[in-house]
Order: structure tokens, then C-alpha cells, then sequence
């Protein structure tokens, strides 16, 4: 393939590659001076900024606005122009009436963990860096209940949480740029230790994250009760009212759950209320192998039809669990494997591992061995959460790229084995990783970010596999967001109406378009 | 008080004094008309409706247009010009058209069981009667989906799904004008076997209802997985794509979570997809009595704290216990009362159990007797499905007006305190009863609906309870909806930031304001 093709291979440059990183990025940014016209910002406009909140909490340095023009994705580099730091809600406001007034575009910056492009400034602008907004506020044992700021990860709150008997279950997966194992000797309750991906609580709002805990606990939506929301034209928004948070309402649309999920394009989630869950008294973890990806399916049915409140079953394809099992060093079978856990009392998780151990075997699924300790629970989490590395491994010297689509369990199995025809076609190195209770799945791609002939096949197929999911009656994205990259997707998802309606509410809030342009829609 | 004060009797005058009612609706038509200038249908509009669906299927029989212009609800019969009977998708899209090109205000209608007065048609124009749309499709086991018409009520969807081991658990407490006991011999589950009110899936939907098992499986909004919904203008939106049933999305903004509790103000719900829950292998039911409203709401919070699976827990306050244990010849105690229901495997309830019983006696509460088999589980259900009942039975001949409202659950006993002491002083008949886990309950008050001055006392105490209510950092309502009569104190919970935001996407969706004008804003 020529090189006048290679265009498609920008969406998958090494993120690692960062001097290549800034070279495109430069060039994009001064590329899109000149030929979309855009309007440089105003005179004095960043001397206004500065004086909302303070000198030192506005930046234009190259390196700053490049670290806030990306997230953990692929997509280019796309800085702002100037990037701020607000320290209180107030700020937020002001800052952006300010922007408002002058129409420049605005976009919200958490931990920058994302995975679709949601935080690059495409269309250049004011980035909102939340990450010092971090107050934990309106902890309520009784009401289950905790405000948390932008700056404030799931870590953090689980964190502050220690020794009230209450957890945040919604838990990113992994995370491909940071993963820090939990102290050895942690006091904690096990679940608190979890190893896994750090985000911003707010982001992951934002975003309409879930992870592995959500078969049992749900993902974000179900999960934040009031979210406090500075809109584009600076006005303050409770979603469920000013100071709210009742467990349930049936008071006018549902706002909470318009904003969780619209990835920053409606206006900042400054604050979220969550909905804390009770620690569970015990958990077990166990790992089995089946013959085949049905079998590895219809035993996670099975087990949910059992009503087994199982908290979660990971799936992983054959070729991820031994590219897991030999980075881990766990010796385990090159087969469709289920890693599950249980969450309950002591004496319910008895009979809970006893169903389940009946269901794997019942579907030709190896002997079960449970993982009650707390380090050989890490011991298997860790391998699970190093999935990402295990990947890269297979390759070494080549770049990731996770994509991630969710379908009826029911079709799950014809998915994953026409998906693994595929890649097997398309000759590409794609292991799966999947929370397969909720029939979502991942595919890591490892691929040779210098080759764009690979990078083209690597975009290729991910459109291949979204539209397989759309088949299918599934998402082109179960947890991760459409940001820059699925755009194309979720017209072909929701249809022209679908579309059509996204685009009347986002005109209704946001009608200058200001909040986080070119994202979604 | 004098009777020129007498407009605040309109909305609690007696549904059952039908010949009143009707006078009253012919004289606010009448006066509509004269006042408001609203214009008549225009010419050939009837016979254009006819063109659509057949003669049979259109009525402006006033008869049958009263019977469409009030729900349960104390608010005054609006009846509409005419109502239709659509009996396919494609017939609700000609019909909206045509509403839509000659600008006729559109009201959906499923069983008419509301509580706010959503199904009045205060600005006339044409009923679309949804209850002959009735199939129920794609019943998928694995997925543990279904979708419904509006014509399927939960009792005809929870029948139709015996043998499956499946069921949809979000069931209304209460309906004042219809209770069915099951069959004293029914072989089903014993919760398929559950007596409650009946009412539309799809206009649960549209109310965001809950009910009494929403501790354990949530409200309708986390059961919904796609909407097909007939837009104003006659287009056809379904909220999470043609066709699909994924158990979650991060795909754009959730129109699904929008369009539930949108109250027919958005758009028809024509069909929703439903997610079902596996039946648990048993379940048992008991009844506690407690030394006060705060021992019975610590009963209940601690409880949850100690991640019992709890599938109900429902509060009588002394005066509706001693009512109910009167109508349904139990022998309670008058005192603060819980109704808790556990659901699980034979063996994880014996722990359950155990563990109540603890927690119950902690709190010092009466001692447990756990009612296992089916009749005596019927029994105590049946009691606290009577409430209603029971409640109208405290001054027989006189009327019941349900109101609701949810608090954190923290700020319970003190509301609940409050409001006996409101009630107290207002000389107000008003027993309590609610779906406790949730902080969320309702005062039935029983009124003479012929005394102006009592009917004013009852519309002053409700919205001092919603006041009440938000002051606690609650919502007006938890589950009946906005409709006509929280519109007030809707605007008082959302502030103006609130109400704006709501107004623009209703102008975005509904820029004539055709679809059931006049409620939640």
C-alpha cells in the first residue's frame, strides 16, 4: 500500500512516540490555523483568565498544552490553546462566562485516562485541567451517599472510605498508563486494595464508565444520584436539585442521566454524588478454563439465571489467557477461560461457590479452586490488570490500541469467534479481554505503528468489529465513550433520528457548539 | 372558610362522584373554549383520524372522551376532543403526523392508573388510546430481555413469562381502583402470584414508577433497554438504536434514561425493552413492630449496611398499621411497622433470616415470624396492598388522595416525625406507608371532598409536605411523577438553572408543544 494512504494511520500513532506525537501535532494545530480560519483567541483573553484564577494557574507553554491535548488513546495530539486550573466551582462559572462571551471553545480535563480522544482540543480553545478541584464532601453512612469533586479518583474515595463499611464498586478495568499494585500489607478490606486503573470519579461520569464490578453493582449511571454542573454559559445546574440526593425521583427528565455519559459536550461536571455500596462480609476469586468461547457463555448465563449474585466474570480468549498467564507466570491452560468473583456473607458465599462450581462443570469447565486470601486474590486481579501488558508482550516493540463493543449476551459467542476469524484473516495480533455478565468485550490490537499498511488494517478491522456489534443488536461501545473516534458509528447505531435528537439537545444547552467540539456528534 | 375560596376543592373532588365530575369537566371544556380561544379541531381532522385507523378506532363520544380525560388522580376530567385507537406503530406515526401538521395537541393514554393527573387533557385535542398495542416480543432467555407494548400491563407480562424463571420485579404498591387477588390455587412462582395494582409497562415507563421491590432491583429507568418511541412530528426514535438490547451503552447520551419519566411530554413510548430478573428460589416475608419511627428506619439502614439482599421493605406508621390490621383482621400492635421481604436460594434465606431477626431485635423491634408458604405470604401482601383501603375505611364515605414524596433515607424520621405532627395540627386524617429502604413513602389522605375548607387544609398540608421533603435534601416525588400537580414544587426543587435546562430540551423535542401540554412544566 502506497504512502499517499496513510492517512489512517495517524488514529493509531505510539502514544510512546512522543517527539513524533508533537511533530503531528504542531503540524495539526497549524493546519487548522490555516485552513479552517479559526480565530485566534481574543486580545487579552488569557489575561482575563489569569485574572479569574490567579498567574500561576493559567498556562500556554508547548509542553502543557500538548499533556492536555491527548488522553490514553491513539488519536493525535490535539493541544489547547491555553490550559487553567480552577481551585473552586466559582472559578469554573467565571472562566467560562468569559469563554462564553468571547464564543472560544471549552474543554473539561480530569486525569486525561480516557480512551476515545474525549480531552484533545480539536478545535483548540480552553482547556478546564478539574484535577485540583479534589474535595470529598457530604460522606453520609446512613443515606449511602458522598460528593465528590473532579480532582477526587475512585482510589482516592475507596481510600477515604476505609473503615466505614461502604465501597465505590464502579471500577475502570485497567488502565494503560499507570497501574500501581496496592501495598503488600494493606490493613484494608480486599476489595478497598483492589489493583486496577486510577480515574477521575467526575471523568468516569463523564465518559459513562463501568468495568468489571458492574454486573452486580451497575456501571456510572445507576450509581450517581446529582451531579453539580457548570454550564456553558457559566451558570450553576443541580441535575436532581441543589443539595439533593434521594435514592430515587420521578421529578421532571432525568438530568443526572443526560450528563453521565455526554463526555463533556453539555458543560463540567464539577461535583458528583454517588451512591455508596455496603462492603461485602467476604469475596472469592477462582479462574476456569473451558473448551470452547459458547461453553466459557453459556455458563455465565447460567450462572445469572441461577440468580448467583455474582460480582464478576472477566472473560478472556485463549490467546489472552496464555499471553496473561505467561506475564503472570500462572501456568494457565492455552483455553476460553472465566475469571469470576463472588461478594456475600461468609456462610452465602459457601453455597454461591457451590452453584458456581456445579454451572463451570456442568459446561465442561475445568476444576475450580478458590482464591479466598487477599494475595492470591491480587495475585489473580493483577494478572487480569496486566492483561494490557500481557498484549503488548506477544509483541514486543509494537503499540496497543483497546476498542470496545458490547452485545446481547446471547450473541456474544458468534461475535468473539467471528472476531477471532477475522483477526485471524486480517492477520493481526487482537486478544480479548471481556466483562462478559454484561456481554461487553475488548480486543487489545498490538500492531506496528510504523507500518501504516498494518495501522490501515488495524482501523479496518475496528470499524469491522463495531458494525459486527451492530449486527448483532450491540453497541459500538459499551463503556468507553464515542469521543473523536466512533463518530461514524453511532450515526450508523442510532440512525438518522437517533442522531437527529442527540443534536437538538446539544444545540438546546449548547447552542455556540463550545463544549468540547467535534466530540460525539 | 367562606366558599369563594373554594378553586383549591377542584383537585381532590371525589373520582367516585362520576356525575360531578362530569359537570365539572363539560364547564372547564366549556370555559377552555371561551377563554383560552383554543380553536376547535380543524375541519376533516376527525375523518382524516378515521382515514388512519378506521371509524371504529375514533371516538368523540362524551362518554368515552371522559373516560380518557382523568387518571386515578383527584384532578378534574380535561376530557379531549376525540381519542383513537392505534393498533400498530405505523398507525401512531400517520396519526402524531397529521396532529403535528395541523398543530393538535397529542395525549398518550395506557390503563389511565396514574396518580398526578398525567393523562388529563386540560388543552384537549386527540387521545391516542395505546392499549390495544399489546404484543410482547423478543423474549430472550439468555439476554433476559423482552419487549412490550403499551397495552401489557406487569401482571400480563410477569403471566405471560411463567415457566422461564424469569420475571420483571418492578411492581406499583398500589392502585386505588383495582386490586385482583391471584387465584387461590395458582402452581406459579409465588412472586408471578403477587397481588398489587396492575398498570401499562410502558406507562410505568413513562412515569419512571418504582414500587415496593425497587430496594433490590431498582426503578423503572436501570430496567429499560431501549425505547421505540413515535416523535411529535411522527418519526420513528428508538432510544438506544433499532433493534437493540445491549445491557449497557456508553453511546451518546442516554435517550433511554430521557424519555423515561418524560411523562408523554416528549414523545409516544410504543414499545419498551424491558430487562427481566431471574425468580429467586425462595423468598420470605415478615412483619415487625418497633418502639418509634427511628428504630424502624435504623432497622432499615442497618439492614442495608450489612448487605442483607433485602428485595422489599416497607413502612406502616401506627395509624396505617392499626388501619390495616383492622381492615385485614391481623391483631398487629399500633405501632411503627416494617414489612421486610427477603429473596434468595433455600439455604442464602435461612442466613438472611438470621441475620434480620438480629438486626430487628437490635432495634427493638417485636419478634419475627417468617411467613413461607404462599397463602400466608398472600396474606401479609394483600394487607399492605390494602392499605388504601384500609386507610379509606379510618372515615368511611369519604375520599383518599395519595400523595409522595422521598428524603435521604438519614432524614426519614424526622420528616416522618414532622409530618404526623403537621398532620396532627391540621386535624388531617393521613396514615403513612412507604417503600422505606428508599426514603421514599406516601400519606394517603382521607378527606370529605364535599367540605371546601377540608379539601383546602389537604391541598396546604401536601405542599408543606413537598416543602418538607425538599428541605431534607429530598424530591417532591419518588414515583408518581410530576403531571399537574408537583409542577410547583418542581420548579422549587430544581431551581431556575433546573427548570430552564428542562424547557430547552422539551422546546427541542417538542417545538410546538403538542405532546401532553400542560404537565411537568
Amino acid at each position: 500500500m502506497s504512502q499517499s494512504r496513510a492517512v489512517p494511520m495517524v488514529p493509531f500513532l505510539s502514544r510512546c512516540n512522543m517527539a513524533l506525537r508533537r511533530v503531528l501535532a504542531l503540524a495539526a494545530a497549524l493546519g487548522r490555523r490555516s485552513c479552517c480560519s479559526k480565530p485566534s483567541l481574543p486580545p487579552d483573553f488569557v489575561e482575563a483568565l489569569r485574572t479569574v484564577v490567579g498567574a500561576p494557574n493559567v498556562s500556554t507553554a508547548t509542553a502543557v498544552r500538548e499533556q492536555h491535548g491527548h488522553d490514553e488513546s491513539m488519536h493525535p495530539c490535539a493541544p489547547p490553546d491555553v490550559v487553567v486550573w480552577p481551585q473552586a466551582v466559582e472559578q469554573v462559572q467565571e472562566l467560562a462566562a468569559l469563554c462564553h462571551r468571547s464564543r472560544v471553545p471549552m474543554v473539561p480535563f480530569g486525569t486525561g485516562t480516557g480512551l476515545e480522544g474525549g480531552v484533545n482540543a480539536v478545535q483548540g480553545g480552553v482547556c478546564f485541567d478539574l484535577s485540583r478541584m479534589d474535595a470529598i464532601a457530604e460522606l453520609s453512612l446512613e443515606d449511602f451517599s458522598v460528593a465528590v469533586e473532579p480532582g477526587v479518583t475512585h482510589k482516592a474515595l475507596n481510600k477515604h472510605l476505609r473503615g466505614t463499611g461502604l465501597w465505590f464498586p464502579v471500577v475502570p478495568a485497567v488502565s494503560m498508563w499507570e497501574w500501581t499494585p496496592s501495598p503488600p500489607a494493606s490493613p484494608a478490606h480486599p476489595l478497598l486494595a483492589d489493583p486496577g486503573a486510577d480515574a477521575s470519579l467526575c471523568g468516569m461520569a463523564a465518559t459513562g464508565a463501568s468495568g468489571t464490578n458492574a454486573v452486580r453493582y451497575g456501571a456510572m449511571r445507576p450509581n450517581v444520584l446529582n451531579l453539580r454542573v457548570v454550564l456553558p454559559d457559566g451558570r450553576l445546574l443541580h441535575t436532581a436539585g441543589p443539595g439533593r440526593h434521594p435514592r430515587k425521583r420521578a421529578a421532571g427528565y432525568d438530568l443526572t442521566s443526560l450528563f453521565v455519559g455526554s463526555e463533556g459536550t453539555l458543560g463540567f461536571l464539577t461535583q458528583a454524588t454517588l451512591r455508596l455500596h455496603p462492603l461485602p462480609e467476604a469475596s472469592a476469586v477462582t479462574i476456569a478454563s473451558f473448551p470452547s468461547v459458547g461453553a466459557a457463555v453459556a455458563c455465565t448465563v447460567q450462572v445469572l439465571q441461577a440468580a448467583v449474585p455474582v460480582a464478576r466474570i472477566e472473560f478472556l480468549d485463549e490467546v489472552m489467557a496464555d499471553a496473561c498467564s505467561r506475564f503472570s507466570e500462572m501456568g494457565l491452560p492455552v483455553a476460553a477461560t472465566l475469571l469470576l468473583e463472588l461478594h456475600g456473607s461468609q456462610r452465602s458465599l459457601a453455597e454461591q461457590q457451590q452453584q458456581t462450581e456445579e454451572i463451570v462443570h456442568q459446561n465442561g469447565g475445568s476444576s475450580v479452586a478458590w482464591a479466598e486470601g487477599q494475595e492470591e486474590r491480587e495475585r489473580l486481579w493483577s494478572m487480569r490488570h496486566n492483561a494490557w501488558y500481557a498484549a503488548l508482550a506477544l509483541r514486543p516493540g509494537c503499540q496497543g490500541y483497546s476498542t470496545d463493543v458490547c452485545v446481547p449476551i446471547s450473541r456474544l459467542p458468534d461475535v468473539v469467534v467471528e472476531t477471532k476469524q477475522d483477526l485471524q484473516a486480517s492477520n493481526i495480533t487482537g486478544p480479548m479481554v471481556g466483562h462478559v455478565g454484561d456481554g461487553n468485550f475488548h480486543c487489545i490490537l498490538v500492531f506496528n505503528s510504523q507500518d501504516p499498511e498494518e495501522a490501515q488494517r488495524i482501523h479496518a478491522f475496528t470499524e469491522r468489529l463495531g458494525r459486527r456489534a451492530l449486527a448483532a443488536g450491540g453497541t459500538c461501545t459499551g463503556e468507553h465513550g464515542v469521543g473523536l473516534g466512533k463518530r461514524t458509528l453511532l450515526q450508523e447505531e442510532l440512525g438518522p433520528e437517533g442522531l437527529d435528537t442527540l443534536r437538538s439537545i446539544k444545540a438546546a444547552l449548547d447552542p455556540h457548539n463550545l463544549m468540547n467540539p467535534g466530540k460525539v456528534l
